[in-house]
């Protein structure tokens, strides 16, 4: 059975058919389905739920759905829910790597590093029955950007456990420990356990 | 190890032990814990998360909460998230057998019966970790009160495939199918299933 996913990003797909492994996870620009929900909520929660329940009113079969960003301790947990758009102004928005460096200089005189990546993702089995798990992967902002894997803000959180930063990690690996593989694996089991659910 | 409940109703705690077997569940009076959250969401999602979290804050570990409710389709999803204050006015309040008849009252000339119990369940592991289930109970509320079983509104949920209101199931048949039997059950497997999580 096909879940759908409520993204634009085909990175992402990519990421969540390799985490629940075997499903065929289908994204509304396959389908031909216009996808532009406006993200009001405050919360990756609410934003995940609000993705989610506006897929699940076009195609009304079960839907995934997740939000995510970094979340800084020494910025008040910012840029948060704003992550994707951290800096941009009017029509002009950043890439990832002036992000990334947008940051770095915004913590260059502070010692307090810590930081995490935080995913909310959401199951959509009808209007008004859903799962939700969300998930950390806990760091440290780097002083200068390392790595090449990943996507987004991987390159300057550094995991001490680890001594790399994410985007130095096997995308294996990543998934293993991420925020949003962790809470990928137990949207797959609570599909997998559930005779009734999709 | 004990799981913290974030409820007031010792009817409640009973519940939940019954549905997560062998779970040692304490709540927050039986540990001398002032626990009166105001619950302000617009959901029973939002009023489950704000209750969990403010227990949370009082014992940093693992919290369980819950908020439920009865949807009634003709009343535009009434009374929802104000269930168990339904019909109050001031410090006056209803009991069950009153909000029972008021709602009779209210449906008396309207054949449009559908309605559903909602649970959110929320088990909290640390500030912005979580995992949260939505379940339903689907059923039609019945003419006149029957069966002297459960609590609230269980007598006047009539469940067309059991031939009886909730007020009449034995106990275990009513975990069994419940919003609030079937969201437990998924927060126990998320439990049993996380080797890194109580």
């Amino acid at each position: 059975m096909t879940i759908w996913f409520a993204t634009g990003n085909l990175h992402k797909r990519e990421e969540l058919a390799a985490i629940l492994k075997g499903r065929r996870i289908q994204i509304p620009s396959q389908g031909g389905i216009p996808f532009e929900p406006e993200e009001t909520g405050a919360t990756f929660l609410e934003n995940a739920l609000i993705k989610a329940r506006v897929l699940y009113r076009r195609v009304l079969a079960p839907v995934i759905a997740d939000d995510s960003g970094l979340c800084v301790d020494a910025l008040g947990g910012r840029p948060g829910i704003f992550s994707a758009r951290y800096g941009s102004e009017g029509t002009k928005s950043l890439d990832a790597g002036e992000r990334n460096a947008l940051l770095l200089r915004e913590l260059e005189f502070t010692s307090h590093r810590s930081a995490r990546f935080v995913c909310a993702m959401v199951l959509l089995l009808h209007e008004d029955r859903f799962f939700v798990v969300q998930e950390t992967l806990e760091g440290e902002i780097i002083r200068e950007s390392r790595g090449s894997g990943g996507f987004g803000y991987d390159p300057i959180l550094y995991l001490p456990d680890k001594g790399c930063t994410v985007a130095e990690l096997k995308e294996e690996e990543k998934n293993r420990i991420s925020h949003r593989g962790k809470a990928g694996r137990v949207i797959g089991e609570i599909l997998a356990s559930m005779p009734d659910r999709p």
